[in-house]
């Protein structure tokens, strides 16, 4: 494997990963006011855009990708609109 | 401008604006407790390799997304590393 092709494996591997810690802390700590829901309203419009480019050209590592950080910023939403926080807004 | 590739702008348009809702709220409050440190810091690494990959095949358009991400998150960092809260493990 070029070591080009191997960043971009890299590179789709951490993006898979990066909601794991936070789904993990507000799980634990069940408070999610500080995190913008518009900020995961756009990660998981941005998932939908990318899975259909990445489906039509059939580039298998950002389908993973992107269905991971779908499932998992669909579940900071459902934190998000479940934990009741004295920071709500926005 | 074939439908695909459109998808492919609209999903780096999306990625590149996805950290400034949160940086703005964050910024407003003053509160990042419940942001965690490590997904941040799995973004910005993400940002480099993915930096490194889309300059190495000359990719402008990742090159824009994540050097705007690369900013945003140093932001957040820097802002999650600067603010008090109650909540500050993780």
């Amino acid at each position: 494997m070029e070591w080009t092709e191997l960043m971009g494996h890299f590179g789709a591997l951490l993006s898979s990963i990066t909601f794991i810690p936070q789904v993990a802390k507000t799980w634990k700590t069940k408070s999610a006011g500080d995190i913008s829901i518009n900020m995961l309203l756009i990660v998981i419009t941005s998932t939908v855009v990318w899975l259909v480019y990445a489906f039509s050209l059939n580039l298998l590592p950002v389908i993973i990708a992107n269905s991971i950080i779908f499932v998992l910023s669909g579940l900071l939403i459902y934190f998000k609109l479940t934990f009741k926080s004295q920071n709500t807004e926005n």
